[in-house]
């Protein structure tokens, strides 16, 4: 088979993911995706780096077994704590999001402060800092961990006074550090793009990691000459490790679009 | 070794279960712990019954290699849907928390209105309706998953406005029912006690399931005279399968006392 032709391989700790994968429908229409949830072992903000690594060498490993041309780390947490890990393992083209979000992240700020949200263990890492400094390190980088997001947004506990208290405790800290850029350093904060909005002030740009990860993914394979360029043999794979039922339910309101078919597997026999 | 002798096994998908094993401290004060929290893959709460069910026998599987003379399943949400099956795999001796539980509630009730919460893998598998309408089948039972309760207790964001609210809502239901009991049925719950008192009233008798399990394993021990009596080789052993550190910091909240040591395994190989 073409190279080009094969699907582009995404994987989450989750349904987060999801967000990536919409945005790369959006940028390159005539790609296949392949996607993985480790929806048996979600969450992965809150656990340590050394389990992270080892949960996404399986999932690498699992979307290796499908035939894929290069496989996106859309976990903020794995990207953070993992890619580097990741790169030295495998042969397979990776990327993560933590650069892309910083590149974007570095354009749009005009006042040189950059606020980044995200689990603790992406905050933790401080990638997205090292990242942003490594471009520019003249940019002043805020960041706070926000690890309640995540439940409200997989509960969908979205529209609620609770949502908008919780987000005004967790964002006061980097409202007073004058930031004119906020990266939304986790693949479920996009849900509470509103509620963040609302407490930051219309004036602060909001970068989605998601995104700008599907930009960077389009230049990828722009540049090797790997867009699908044709709608032939068209088709989207969604794997999970547990529970297909509850992925479609709460997958379909990050993805934007209906789920048909989502097979589960066993991510330990990877 | 006298099998009196012998540690009671306690595990939980994550902390939660130290709120059974803390009772255990009270009931039975010469008794050792060996303890194992499947913080890898915690929380158990939002998954489906077949991963509960597996993570349950590598749980127990883990467990039997230390040489238990019993199993206290402490999660609510693998008592609910995995218990029944784990006693078909399994020749030790082992007993949940849906029980113990119930039968509290039953005692407690002037009533006969019962209410009860968990996890949305709890509720929905009407494990608590179906042991209390066991022993009285004229109670009635009223249940109402409140999922955003166990993220809540776990990053300790409890005296807070949001979290009433939180409560306000989940509880709204369960108020009008007229119920005089209300079971807290996940581990988790007990953290927000006082909560869930304000929300509720005064008025309500809440049974935490975590204490009426450390009565029956009491039970359990006398009538088959395996307590053990002497403070003759006093130790307790903790295990989880990620981030210890964090384990200790979080787990000495629900324990109320001192963590020292927390090993760290590899539950995939059990």
């Amino acid at each position: 088979m073409n190279l080009s032709q094969k699907a582009i391989g995404i994987f989450d700790s989750g349904v987060g993911g999801l967000t990536v994968v919409k945005q790369v429908f959006e940028k390159l229409p005539f790609e296949n995706v392949i996607y993985f949830g480790d929806t048996a072992r979600t969450p992965y903000g809150p656990r340590s780096p050394e389990i992270v690594r080892k949960f996404s060498v399986q999932d690498i490993s699992f979307l290796s077994t499908q035939g894929v041309k290069l496989i996106v780390v859309a976990c903020n947490t794995a990207s953070a704590v993992a890619l580097d890990y990741l790169k030295k393992i495998f042969q397979l083209p990776l990327m993560g999001v933590i650069v892309p979000g910083s590149k974007a992240a570095v354009k749009a700020t005009k006042n040189g402060r950059i606020g980044v949200i995200g689990t603790a263990g992406t905050i933790r890492s401080e990638s997205y800092t090292k990242a942003i400094q490594k471009i520019d390190k003249n940019i002043k980088v805020f960041s706070y961990p926000c690890p309640l997001f995540v439940s409200l947004a997989e509960e969908s506990y979205i529209n609620k006074k609770a949502t908008y208290l919780i987000a005004e405790e967790y964002l006061a800290t980097l409202k007073k550090k004058k930031i004119d850029t906020l990266v939304l350093g986790c693949t479920h904060y996009p849900l509470l793009k509103n509620v963040i909005v609302k407490v930051m002030g219309k004036k602060i740009t909001l970068i989605d990691s998601a995104e700008e990860t599907a930009i960077e993914v389009k230049k990828i394979l722009e540049r090797y000459d790997l867009v699908k360029t044709s709608r032939f043999s068209y088709s989207h794979k969604y794997y999970v490790s547990d529970f297909p039922e509850k992925f479609i339910q709460i997958g379909e309101r990050f993805l934007g679009e209906r789920i048909k078919v989502v097979k589960k597997i066993d991510i330990n026999k990877y």
